[in-house]
């Protein structure tokens, strides 16, 4: 086989990436919900890619694409997913499926006589932006499906269950969908960093040491609607004031860890009945909690918690707290990091070890298999942005890095 | 003239009430906004009540109902709205149009010979939900309607002007709605409490001290939108927590002043992308703030713009701070407060002072002529809820005290 050449195969990314990102629900922005119409028509040109490589092409019961390479019973995974934010990147997820893509085509188009097969995945729930469960395609793919969340529904109503059906898969085969844990030899992932780290050290290529656990909370405040000029400040049974203090409780807790990569956000808000002139009676928002040691971020959960309740006594208000995602630390093998840090170094340059702090398929393919991630510098840190910009140099050295990672990969 | 009698009154206006109730955009609740086909069929019922209670009926440019009653030059008038928030209960505003016409229809059926004629005035627009200039009905009475309303715009980019115009109404007819000063002999608003106070003294009326002025602002603080997971807490600009701090600046501010009946609301707010996994980038909230006192209103305003300068500052984040709707304290005058408590103590009760916390057309109609208001207990000093409610009885007692007062109402 030639040595792959970097230059070319960034290149060839970088077309990929601007072919799937044209695939959006609205013109002026790119938005790819799972099951969507957007989903089938980026999931179609995935196939197209995959069967062009030579790789055999299926889908299991979650729309998630398998192009295939080898028949050996052992299956070294390299995966990630095609669903988009909304007003999304382009690089956040296709970069992973397209690498996979171009890594596997070097050895099928050489022939290559591997001691095991190759899968490449097309995950289509990374996100989590259309139903409130999410990872649920890597989740099946990892025997981990939780069944529950069939029964989650989208902003319109529709349960993941219908929507499946829409897309023409079967609930009922979701446990099929799910590799033997003696068959996958081991998953990779490449994913851009997201973060600013790569770049203020100035290198393209990271090894991820952990993702970071999280959970995602929805909270709902509840006081006492009322006319905003004729209710006393004393008498007030304020909704919002009272989520205003919960959400500076979370920002306090989540700053006492920092090296531990802890951050906290609420992302989303709604005051009710939502009027200039009327103190909320009622306000919704969410919560997101992360950090790379499980127990300090559910120690943090229950401060929060506990300082949430706090605030709704004093306020004679109430709070319903309800998790509705929770996903532990992953951390990375240790024997996968070493190797793709060899072929980063291969490469001429340095291997950056660094944790990640957003969600990825591979923090659930870890129940699964051995499984590491290889970061992309990406610019200025942006993602979930449509400035989101990684160059075509960083990812075709990702693409050779990969490469160099498969020629060498031993089974255990 | 026979003496009316309270209870017959109040069962007249309930009727009345339920009947204007039935009036609104949605089936499930009561929505009737200025300029809409509601806004026209409530306008057509007032009308019809008038013309039976035997008033001649004329509307004004602004859309404003007039029953006048006698011929005299100089003119009693009395008045309220027939405009609502949405979700609304049915006795804010209507129930002082509905006295006004019972009122008007004792002398009108008497054939009572008056030394000033009685103009009943219904308003459109005076709870500001559809456009976001308010009190341009009474504005335009007043004669201090500002053009600049024309030119704002409703949820649908629909504009003042326009809305008027599809309501069959001409702009350049605005400024001959305005009633000369040297005509308008007093004003007078009946309406419900819309507070706890009447309640919790156990009297059905109350006599209005005045209406505390009010302003509004529509803050928009910037930050940077980024990843929830990858930004760590020390490099965020996170618009929301710093949205959150202000609103409980706000909070502090409001309550430093009980006893100038000081209030400040956010009531409306809105964190962009609202994505439970990005930190919002943008916060848009609004703050209503009122007070008896112009002068600690106007400190009060500029310590919260202070605040919101000092929280955007140590946040990396910016604010802008744009008022939308002023109006001053509106003092009501002592010689009409007195002849309304006189008119109360007469029927056996007790005339409570107190100031009133809400906005109402009478805080514009006193840049017009001495102007005063009745109160009526409502239960629970619940308003703007579908379960705002006064009685049939207490009802009854302002329709009888305001007939009194007509009854000795002098010319000054």
């Amino acid at each position: 086989m030639n040595a792959p050449d970097p230059v070319a195969l960034g290149v060839r990314a970088e077309a990929m990436i601007a072919e799937l990102g044209a695939i959006s629900a609205e013109p002026g922005r790119l938005v790819r919900l799972f099951l969507t119409p957007e989903h089938r028509r980026a999931a179609d040109l995935v196939a197209r890619w995959m069967r062009t490589a030579g790789l055999s092409v299926s889908e299991d019961a979650l729309g998630t694409v398998r192009g295939r390479f080898g028949s050996a019973k052992r299956r070294l995974l390299i995966g990630s997913h095609i669903d988009t934010v909304i007003d999304a990147g382009k690089y956040d997820g296709p970069l992973g499926v397209i690498a996979g893509i171009l890594a596997a085509e070097h050895f099928a188009r050489a022939k290559a006589e591997l001691p095991f097969g190759i899968d490449v995945l097309a995950f289509g729930d990374e996100e989590g932006s259309r139903f409130p469960a999410t990872l649920t395609s890597s989740s099946a793919c990892a025997g981990a499906f939780e069944s529950e969340a069939l029964a989650t529904a989208d902003a319109q109503g529709v349960t993941l269950a219908e929507a499946l059906r829409i897309y023409g898969k079967n609930p009922d085969d979701i446990a099929a969908a799910a590799y033997q844990p003696e068959d996958a030899a081991g998953y990779i992932e490449v994913h851009i960093e997201q973060g600013p780290v790569l770049e203020a050290k100035g290198e393209p290529l990271g090894i991820v040491t952990g993702i970071v656990g999280q959970i995602r909370l929805r909270v709902t405040v509840t006081g006492e609607a009322g006319h905003a000029g004729t209710v006393p400040m004393n008498l007030r049974h304020d909704a919002y004031t009272g989520a205003a203090e919960m959400a500076l409780a979370l920002e306090r807790i989540a700053r006492e860890h920092p090296d531990d990569g802890m951050v906290g956000t609420v992302g989303w808000i709604e005051a009710k009945p939502a009027a200039v002139n009327i103190i909320p009676g009622r306000v919704l928002f969410t919560v997101d909690l992360r950090a790379l040691t499980d127990a300090l971020r559910l120690e943090a959960t229950e401060r929060f918690a506990a300082e949430a309740a706090r605030v709704a006594k004093a306020r004679g208000l109430t709070v319903a707290i309800e998790p509705f995602h929770e996903i532990a630390t992953a951390h990375c093998a240790p024997a996968l990091q070493e190797a793709l840090a060899a072929s980063v170094t291969e490469l001429g340059h340095t291997p950056i070890r660094l944790p990640s702090g957003a969600g990825h398929d591979a923090q659930v393919m870890v129940r699964l298999c051995p499984s590491a991630m290889l970061f992309v510098r990406c610019r200025g840190g942006i993602s979930h942005n449509p400035a989101e910009f990684a160059s075509v140099a960083d990812m075709g050295l990702a693409v050779a890095a990969l490469i160099r990672f498969i020629e060498k990969f031993q089974l255990g």
